[in-house]
């Protein structure tokens, strides 16, 4: 196996933390998005929605979707258990993954790729034009900022995402978390919020 | 158990969908999307986030999200596999299941809630308002025209989304296509996707 990898954007390090925190390392292959390597015909063959974290089977099988790629590896990989330990915590980790995704990393790349001129025509990830508009700076900061509250709020009553084990819903909210900084958004104030995240970024895996 | 639902709600549809290919029945509690029941204090206490489908659990949990709830009701009833047959498989379901989630069913949401009357300043899903932009009607109709295309140009060489059994991926891509009915786009001259949707539709628990 092998991933198609970007170490600066955030959904593959999202994959690299599974990994980590699996005790796997894979050979990876860096994408350089900034120079538009994920619209070129050779990465387009590898994946043509023009999306990294890829990751490629012995067999030359590409997989796309970091969800996807970390259930399969979970499944390959059993231990430790990262998608929870039964069946309701699975789905807890399935259902706080989903929400992190549209309300923490959607919104933060609406209010990061609409204002950044490197985006210019960029405003969504895949393949298609889609020009930056102005209006979803401003909205995507606002849902990130209320996301913010809803995981701090959260939080006061768990150790970590879903109950006391770490899991895939800790290392997507990691993530979305750390990708925030890109529009100068930090944790502030919330302090349940602040306690997890000092707490999941001094696990050896943050640092993938 | 018990299903808070929205008949002529698309994300509800998914779990009926799953629910009667598992042969299964239960409880439904109508919600009424339209009058905005899903933001009076009652609903709230069941799912501050606003939303159906929620499948509350025998002890009162509440679970949210329709990925979710389908991964749990497939481990307690795992029979007929809905997540696909094997490691790969599964990984191929929730891959094309978020695709078919961001790229159509958010697609389609975009240009239908930026548009209708009964949505202003609902232009998300969610208990916080937020007000339409009206570039969002175009950019979310050509966003659901490039994903039928890709569905299309993917079921010429598949007879399901994945694979040849019906999966989740169906159900969520079967919900898409209907729901671009919202916003008047059809399928066209695009004809894997048609005699996929034949195929799908025909089966019984489209009607659910």
């Amino acid at each position: 196996m092998r991933l198609y990898d970007c170490t600066p954007a955030p959904s593959p390090r999202r994959v690299r933390i599974f990994l980590a925190e699996k005790g796997l390392e894979l050979p990876r292959v860096e994408v350089d998005l900034a120079a538009g390597e994920q619209y070129g015909t050779a990465f387009r063959a590898i994946n043509p929605r023009c999306t990294v974290p890829v990751l490629v089977l012995d067999d030359g099988t590409a997989l796309g979707e970091t969800l996807a790629i970390c259930h399969y590896l979970e499944e390959v990989y059993p231990t430790p258990a990262l998608f929870g330990q039964d069946a309701l915590q699975r789905a807890r980790v399935l259902e706080w993954n989903a929400r992190i995704e549209v309300e923490g990393l959607l919104a933060i790349a609406e209010a990061f790729r609409n204002r950044s001129r490197g985006f210019r025509d960029r405003a969504l990830t895949g393949p298609d034009a889609y020009a930056q508009l102005p209006e979803l700076v401003e909205r995507g900061r606002r849902r990130a900022e209320v996301f913010f509250d809803l995981l701090d709020a959260h939080l006061a009553a768990t150790p970590y995402v879903v109950g006391s084990h770490y899991t895939l819903a800790d290392m997507t909210a990691l993530v979305a978390v750390d990708f925030a900084g890109w529009i100068k958004l930090d944790i502030g104030e919330r302090r349940h919020l602040a306690r997890w995240h000092r707490a999941v970024s001094a696990r050896p895996s943050a640092a993938a």
